[in-house]
Formats: structure tokens, sequence, C-alpha cells
């Protein structure tokens, strides 16, 4: 497998999602099209809802687009939402104003469970076709400008939404099926891990060149539980994952466990590239723990220094890419660094903050990349 | 300093608490007079509302009982709210029915951090009151039934509500004000830290004979603002307490870092007896992390365990017995765990449940002790 790099006007974040050496610490950002920007909520307000904008292809191209307009980012991500799995399934998401995603058919029984099946994708094509026209966007003079990267929820995750039937604080009806009929529960995360490697293999098929597993609900498992019903289930579905995209380019996997840190030595042979980390774990303990795995590390600022001035946000930047240490600059692989949130970017953000925090990540990363004089 | 079993009926708690062997693994329940028993929703009914309850001392006396009589528990712990100290600041604290706690006069700029202090220990007389008359109800048959543990908020979790106003999802209030001006966030938790102390103090006077500090939101800062925003002040609350009571007998102290789990290294040499963990964290990793600081460990098993059927509860509970490994059954002083929720149990928890795990408790770490055959 070999990736071709030359079609980009910037290709540092697969670089570093394979290990190679870049001139920066490259960027991106969760939920980096979204409501802190005003353009996303203008092109939001003309798609009528959430759902009327996730679902069509010029909408979904738009705002994928915002972020890089304004920020120099280093990839884009699709605009979708982690929930379209389970709506293909038949379990009607909606989003009401306010109140987060809901499901008007969650699982809750046996019953439920023996209806459900990996959707047909054909459900999904507004999806698909979203990254093929988010794609042909993405090429200026010739060149694509970054890569576009896909995602999927990860199968527990789904699974919370689907049983719980929306948000939760304390995971109750989730974690009761799993505790009292751990059967049921392997029944959803079976179908949910052979639906999301559908999905992703069909995001890549469509124009995806990294993908993401978000786990956002691994970490309100316990350490047993979470191994059993999320990493295993994560596993499955990366190890069907297609390796190459159609011109034969390596198609980076990440996973993401919010609230993971604790068990990295449970990821250490999981079949990704990156391994993306929230603010409560450090940076160069991960680094040690990964050692010698070819991981490459994503994240992990606190999402809220944003609301604090650039002196602040300058200063913490320092910290994150100085608890990573020294980057790798030689020819080969080696332990790479992509510079991200811990978490999605809040609605209430000052967008020109985020122009302060893309600049200090930018300069202080070349910086320490000089050769010392 | 010693300490004096004698006028207990039942000191397991205490014992493990200082690392001494006990017949079976100790346990109590975070939470466990609340809003799951029937007896408890009765005495709520008749004091009119929360604060009603808790700061009316037969009230309080009567629901921290009635678990105690209900379950075979080795500890009662006082019935009261965490934030009581920043209510006695002049804060404002309500709770509205379904909302939660909500503060009418939250800190959110410098003035109002100028007005801040320590309070009056007077206006927290009602809890020392409470203190005072659990502890003689708990005299039966001239022995005390159990020992009586004391708590309070952290200083970092008592100004995450005290900024915040209330609970939050992202901390962004709280979070901002640390990060944009951390001056005035260290000068709100140094108050804190000493008022949490006196409050602390002020309970072992009246008859706690354990402390706990409740650190329920340290776990959502990152690891370096852990150990400067939340970690330090706690250690400043610790080495303010009395280490005995009036009669000289060691007075435990007891913290629980809510995702905490990640940061124990940090945790070895806290000046306290006791570290409690939550259930994203193996008994084993920790017992093997704080080896040799002669730390007990408190915790862990997942409260939604009490939504499954008692079969698999036994079955939990053994692979949270077996996680923490051979208990400590010599003389002197060893490594030792006293059985407890990761968090809070839930209102709604069907109380036979419970029944079923203080036995699964008793039933299995009693086994683990007997000499084999």
């Amino acid at each position: 497998m070999t990736s071709d790099f030359s079609q980009f006007s910037n290709s540092t974040f697969l670089q570093a999602c394979l290990g190679l050496a870049t001139p920066y610490t490259p960027m991106w950002l969760m939920r980096q099209a979204g409501r802190y920007l005003p353009e996303y909520k203008a092109t939001r307000a003309k798609a009528g809802s959430f759902m009327g904008l996730a679902t069509n292809r010029e909408y979904a191209t738009e705002v994928t687009l915002q972020p890089l307009d304004r920020y120099d980012l280093d990839a884009a991500i699709l605009f979708s939402d982690i929930l379209t799995v389970p709506d293909a399934m038949g379990l009607g998401l909606s989003f009401e104003t306010g109140e987060g995603p809901k499901f008007s058919s969650p699982i809750r029984d046996e019953a439920g469970v023996d209806k459900l099946e990996v959707p047909d994708m054909g459900k999904l094509q507004y999806v698909f076709d979203a990254v093929s026209s988010i794609r042909k966007a993405l090429v200026q003079d010739g060149k694509q400008r970054v890569p576009l990267i896909g995602f999927s929820g990860s199968p527990w995750t789904l699974a919370c939404y689907m049983v719980e039937g929306g948000g939760s604080d304390d995971f109750r009806l989730v974690k009761s099926m799993m505790y009292a009929r751990p059967d049921l529960m392997h029944r959803i995360l079976a179908i949910n891990a052979d639906a999301v490697a559908a999905y992703l293999n069909a995001q890549i098929d469509a124009g995806a060149q990294a993908v993401m597993v978000f786990d956002s609900w691994g970490g309100a498992l316990s350490h047993a539980a979470f191994a059993q019903f999320s990493l295993a289930y994560t596993r499955r579905v990366l190890t069907q994952l297609k390796r190459t995209d159609s011109a034969g380019n390596i198609v980076p996997r990440i996973v993401f466990t919010k609230g993971g840190g604790l068990w990295l030595e449970a990821m250490r042979d999981l079949p990704c590239e990156v391994i993306g980390l929230d603010w409560t774990c450090s940076l160069s303990s991960a680094r040690n723990m990964l050692h010698g795995t070819g991981k490459a590390l994503q994240g992990n600022i606190d999402p809220n220094i944003l609301f604090a001035p650039p002196e602040a946000i300058y200063q913490e930047v320092g910290a994150v890419l100085a608890d990573f240490g020294a980057p790798h600059t030689g020819q080969g692989a080696g332990q790479t660094h992509i510079f991200n949130l811990g978490h999605g970017i809040s609605q209430f953000t000052p967008p020109e903050h985020v122009t302060a925090l893309v600049q200090a990540v930018k300069t202080q990363s070349r910086a320490m990349r000089a050769p010392a004089r």
C-alpha cells in the first residue's frame, strides 16, 4: 500500500496519520462546521432544519467548506450526524430545537432487537452523495485543498441513543439492558458494527480519504464492560474496513473514545492509524503508552480554552504541544501528533478565537521543528 | 494516634479505612439515604422541600438511619447536600423540582469574588446539630451501630456550582473564568478550601468519625488543570483537618474524584487514608498504583447494575471483589477495600435489588477470606 499526496495542495493531515513528518503539526477541529459560525447559521436557516441541512448535498457541501474558507485548517470533515445509521434502520430520528436528537422508535426489548438489521445503504445515499460533492468542491486550481474525513458513531455509542431514545445523563436504560440481557446488547452491537463498517466503506467508495469512529459514550462504561461492549465492536468495524481507496491510497482509520484515556493499553493493538484523546489524558503519557505501535495521536485541548483571550489560548496551545513533546522530523514513520480539540467545539465559541488557536498551533509547532541555532 | 473500636457494634468500615483486616469487605452506598427509598419519600413529603429536610435535625436524622434499618450497611453518612457551604456564603441555594440545585447569586466576575469569604460556621449549625443528633440516634443497647461519615464538596466542585449557578454539561462559565482569569479562580478556590476545612472540622467536633471530600467535577478538567485547580485545593483542605476526634480516635479522610482514575499517580501522596474510585478504573490497577501508600480503596460498581436481576448483581459483585483481589487478612495494616458504588445510587433503583447487592458483597467477601480446605 502506498499513498500519493501529489493530488493535494496540503496533505499534512494524511502524512501525520501515517506517521510521516510534516513542517508543522496539522490540525482540524471536531465539529468545525457548526453553529459557532454565522455562515453556518445562515445555511441552516435556508435548510429549515438540521436534517434538511444534513440530507441536502449542496447545503452539506457548503457548510463542510465554510471553516476551511475562514481558517487555515488541514482537513475537511463530512458534515453529517452520527445518528444517520440508526435513522436508516427505521428508528425515526428527529432534532427538536434545544432538545438534542430523539428517536421515535427506540429499542427497548427483544421484539425490538428481532426487527433490527443492517440497513440498505441506499437509504444513506444522501451521505455518500454529499461525500462526492464535497470532494469535487475541495478541488481548486487542479489540486485538492485538504483531505476529506468521513465518520460514524461507534457501535456502542449508536446503541446508547438507540436504547435511550436520545441523549442521557446516566445511561440507565442502555446499561440496564446490557447488565440484564447482555445477549440482546451483543446482538444490537453486532448489527451496528456491520452497519457502521458498510457505511464507512461506502463513504470511502464515495471519496472519503480517512475515516473516524466516534465512541462518544465508551467512557460511560466500566473498564470491563468497555472492553466487551465497546472496544470489541469498534474492532469488528475496523477489521472490515477497506484499507485503500479506489486509487490505491491508504485510508487512515481514527478512533476516538471520549473518556477512554484509562484504556490506552487495551487499544495498543487496535487496527487503526490514529487514536483521538480528550483533555483528561496527558499526550506525553499516551505517547509513551502507544510507543512502538505506529499510532499517531489526535487531540486534545479543552474546547473551553476558546473562551479565554488570545494570549491564554497561545499559552495553552504551547502547553499541549510541549506535552506531546519533540515532533518527529526524520525520514520514514515515527510518532506524530494531529492537533485537535478534546471534544466538539462549543456553539458559543467566538469565531475570532478560533483564528487565534489556529495561528498559535501553526506558529509554535513550526518553531518546534526549526533547527537549533 | 490510636482508635478505640469498642464503642461500636460494627467497626469494620473504620478498620478498613485504617488498613486493618475485617471478616468481610465493609460497604456503604453513596447517596444511600435517598429518593429510591419509599420511607425517604415519606419524610421528604413531611419536610416539604429538600432544604426543609436537610436543615431539620430530626428529619435529617430519620433519613440518615433509614438505609441502615433496611440493609446490612457498615457506615452511616450524614444526610445533607454538598452545596451547604456556598449557600452559607450567601449565594442563595434553592432546589427547583426536577431542575437540580440553583444559586440565585452566582459568582461571575471580580466584584463577586471580592465579596466572597469563609462563612461564619454558625450559619451551618443545622448541619452540626444533625451530626450530633445522628450520633445519638445510632446508639443501640449502649453501642454505636456503625460509624458516621461527614462530608463536603471539594473546593473545585463547589466552585463549579458557584460560577455556573447550578449544574452544567460543559462547565463553560467556570472554565472560561479559569482560563481567562486564573487569578480569580485561585482566589475562589483558596476561600473554598479554607471554608471546607472549617466545615469538616466542625463536623468532626460534632461527632463525624470519618470525613469524605466529593470532587464530583474534578474529572471535567484537563490533566494539567486538575493538578492546579482541584487536587492542590483538596490537599489544602486535607492538611487543615483534625486528625483525631475529641476522644483521640483517628478520623479517616476519604477523597473521591469522579473520573479521576487517570490521575492516581498524582494522588499517591495526598494526605488521606482512602481513595474513592468510579467504575471506569480497575481496582487491581489502582491497587498496584497506590501500593505502599497505605491507602484503602473505596468503590466501584456501576450503580446501573442495580437495574439487573439479582443473579447478574451477584456475578458483577464477584467481578468487582475479584478485581480488587486477595483481601488483606494478616495482623497490622495492609491494603484494604471498602465496597461502594462508583457514583450515587439512582432514584429509580428497586430497593430489593439493594438487598441483593448487600448480600452478594457480604457472602462473597466472607468466602474470599475463608481458609482454603
